[in-house]
């Protein structure tokens, strides 16, 4: 499957919004349960004792989904090789149950491989938000991209 | 639950080895579904062509994987109260279905809160191996630790 954007394709500053998303107090405790146990993910009793004073989302689902959420709109479809990491991770704001997200991702840097002409890295800037437009987690990602060849659609 | 690490409990260079945990295909498959749906994530087959030559887990998923693992050393068990975010998240090498994967974190930097004497923030550098000590994962975190107040179990 393609359709997706080419390191070609892409210039400092683009931005591409996703759609939005509700995370549900059951996809909270489920995620958590298998990846993120910790009382204030999956306990609401003991959650409500937290400095959060209440069930939070785990951090590293947030990160998933924010990413699902770009990755749904197709920029990354055939032409995203991979991902080198990540930089400045910050959860800003707790989500609680309820929350509904949506993301704000930002080309912020470009840089061709030197040993490979098939490819090169974008650095992306992703910032999440919430309903109020409280922004609940930034970080940065670089992705290794496609570059178009000879033959490509254009 | 209680029984976890202190902040005042922590000298800088401390170490945690964590135990292991086999990676499937089928988990890989799974978290992918539902979190990073992309080829080399879900597709066998595509995945044969793709830079990494057959199916590798997300690299959200390794990360997720690497804190629960830490998180089941009891280091963290009532004591860890948030995480403000991550720096220098890289994914050094592929992590393929069958792989065991097992950590190893180290105490970077302890600062106590100025506002609040009852926490501090942990710097821990996490790194994860595979089978065969190749590092695939390296990154640090900033966690919200409780302090040791009068009336704790010491």
């Amino acid at each position: 499957m393609t359709g997706g954007r080419y390191f070609d394709d892409l210039t400092v500053g683009d931005s591409f919004e996703t759609d939005g998303i509700t995370l549900t107090e059951a996809a909270i405790i489920d995620f958590a349960l298998t990846h993120d146990p910790q009382p204030f993910h999956i306990d609401k009793v003991a959650a409500s004792g937290s400095m959060f004073g209440g069930l939070i989302a785990s951090g590293f689902q947030t990160i998933a989904l924010t990413f699902r959420l770009f990755r749904d709109t197709g920029v990354l479809t055939g032409t995203n090789l991979g991902g080198h990491g990540m930089d400045e991770v910050r959860w800003r704001a707790p989500v609680f149950p309820g929350d509904t997200l949506h993301a704000r991702i930002t080309v912020e840097a470009l840089t061709p491989s030197r040993s490979k002409p098939d490819r090169g890295t974008v650095r992306f800037r992703y910032r999440t938000f919430n309903q109020k437009d409280v922004e609940v987690l930034s970080l940065t990602m670089d992705h290794v991209m496609a570059r178009r060849t000879e033959g490509d659609p254009s």
